[in-house]
């Protein structure tokens, strides 16, 4: 079991976009360069955080990306959410009902004690997400971001949007 | 993102397991029959659950299998790290130390604030699932199998084990 990393991107880019001046955007080419990403491919995934309405996207000579609200509106969980989609990670293909002692579908009223034990731990992995927003991830960023790299990171800014 | 299949089969496999007499196997046919499943597939999933020590495994006229441990002693955590590996499902690539502003590796002391928050919410996951023991999944399923479906089992097992 593994998480795209479109999720990792995701949350990546959300961050630096996070950072941004108000009204500025960055275009998909400066934010693929930014982390050595492949523009093609992280623009798909750019795609979806934006139909999501977490992004916005412009197209122009000043288009690119934006966050569509606030770093403290977004939770961490929304964007996994718009890159992975909502379904859950366990699949109950309703075993129980297979083979030779399998009954009539509608004696099983309930799902599956297995089933409903495997979600109600993504429901725990799902709360933990949506508890952290994305200003809590601005946050740490600022904080642990190495002083030298926030130096670098400013000085490329500058000469980009200059 | 999904768990394999593998991970429903196993969980119903020693659910069922659990469910054997004492000293009893069931053989591999027997247990794939029983599921409908694929014999050979399901081989391999039974492979990783008696390296994890969760079964044990038999060959011979009476082999087959059979719990290693009672099913208080099984949690279901233990039996999808048997079958799916105990990684991270979130895999950090360190994408902060790429691109035009990356600095020494040195100077990232600690794993990335990302990374942290996406392996907290997996500890969510993990801890609910140690949680839950295969001794709950065997009681649920006396509680809430279709009595037709028990008698139905108990009949298909009497045939098979005489």
């Amino acid at each position: 079991m593994k998480i795209s990393e479109g999720v990792e991107w995701a949350i990546h880019c959300c961050t630096l976009l996070a950072n941004l001046p108000d009204e500025h955007r960055l275009p998909k080419s400066k934010l693929a360069a930014f982390f050595d990403l492949r523009e093609h491919y992280l623009a798909k995934f750019m795609q979806k955080l934006s139909a999501a309405g977490i992004i916005t996207s412009t197209r122009g000579v000043n288009g690119g990306y934006r966050l569509a609200k606030t770093s403290s509106n977004i939770s961490v969980l929304s964007i996994i959410n718009a890159i992975e989609g909502e379904s859950y990670f366990f699949r109950c293909t309703e075993i129980r009902q297979c083979g030779p002692s399998a009954v009539d579908s509608n004696q099983y009223p309930k799902p599956c004690g297995i089933a409903r034990t495997m979600w109600r731990a993504e429901k725990a992995w799902r709360n933990e997400l949506s508890q952290t927003s994305l200003a809590d991830l601005q946050l740490l960023g600022i904080q642990e971001t190495p002083p030298e790299q926030v130096q670098k990171a400013l000085y490329w800014f500058k000469n980009i949007m200059d």
